[in-house]
């Protein structure tokens, strides 16, 4: 079926936010933890994750300042530090219910069922039950003002991961450890490699590497 | 293993691209499809597609202006006009093979074998063998300056989807169309999707909606 701007527009609001976010595709959840500067861990559930650069390192996320996930953009820009924490399978629905809207003096982690962990090197709670995590640092915050989001941009300054999951030329395998893709608000995707392709060339058709 | 930024920084140059771009974990891939002033198609591959907003109906992806995608970029200035195309397991190759460096005056449909498809009411090549195609339209380019990368906005005008893989609610199953998730620069994934969760509330656990 064709779909015009005028029908979408005309579409029931949480129909078309089902619709419009599940097709935007397959993403990365990670958990985003935090601290305020009263010192109450938060954290929340994100699939905006994007890949801004390897050198420097940097990633970013789409944040909306109007909805729960308000509290994780206040720490960062009060903190300047936040982890990523990557769900397995096993944590998806402790992870999903981060989403839920907790008064600001109750901390996540403690509501869902996950354990805060914090390391002598980095000043946000990583998550326990994570396999991945990533340490953050905000450089900078980008307002896109059409919509009245925010991309947060920042450095990546720790990893904590599995030797085993990553191959000799850097490629790391996910599902080894059950990292779950996400579709829409509430999807979540168990995954299988098809195929690892070589470097594009104009006078050579790619090859399958893995 | 932890790894800290001074052992990012001294990684080789193709092992840090590569594992930088896997860690940032599952995305979707999508040939965009454009058209130059002199109305030579374009057809590339990318994998930083971003849900923006759904009211109204917005989506970004990130572009660096040096690499080989630059003439995505010049051609969306140029037209305001682009297509997602998304990539079902059948044209992984194919879609793959668009990442190589063809002279700008060389289409891509030609080089690697997918078919422009143009529509009375839109203005950019769709792809023919791709089952889901969003015809997009520019709104605003974010410069981020602190890689020389650019945030490209758009809207969505027109989509075209089949009806059978759209939910009562709005949902989207993507698996039903094999339509690949992407992991870094050359990995291809199926997915299996393991739960729809209801709507996060503090006074209820999320139960399982698929």
């Amino acid at each position: 079926m064709i779909i015009h701007k005028e029908d979408i527009q005309q579409m029931e609001q949480r129909y078309r936010a089902t619709f419009i976010n599940a097709l935007a595709g397959y993403r990365q959840a990670v958990l985003i933890g935090t601290q305020s500067i009263s010192g109450i861990t938060n954290l929340a559930i994100f699939n905006s994750l994007i890949h801004i650069g390897a050198n420097p390192a940097l990633y970013a996320f789409v944040c909306r300042p109007d909805t729960v996930r308000r509290d994780t953009l206040k720490n960062i820009m009060n903190t300047q530090y936040y982890t990523l924490n990557y769900v397995p399978e096993r944590i998806i629905e402790k992870a999903h219910q981060t989403a839920a809207k907790y008064d600001a003096n109750i901390s996540e982690f403690d509501a869902v069922g996950l354990t805060p962990v914090y390391k002598e090197y980095f000043k946000a709670p990583f998550v326990l039950e994570s396999p991945i995590t990533i340490g953050m640092k905000l450089v900078q915050k980008i307002d896109i003002t059409i919509n009245n989001t925010v991309l947060i941009i920042g450095t990546i300054e720790t990893i904590d991961i599995p030797d085993n999951i990553i191959g000799s030329d850097g490629f790391i395998a996910l599902e080894k450890e059950t990292i779950a893709a996400s579709v829409g608000l509430d999807a979540y995707y168990t995954t299988d490699c098809i195929t690892r392709l070589s470097y594009a060339k104009t006078d050579t058709w790619p090859v399958t590497i893995r």
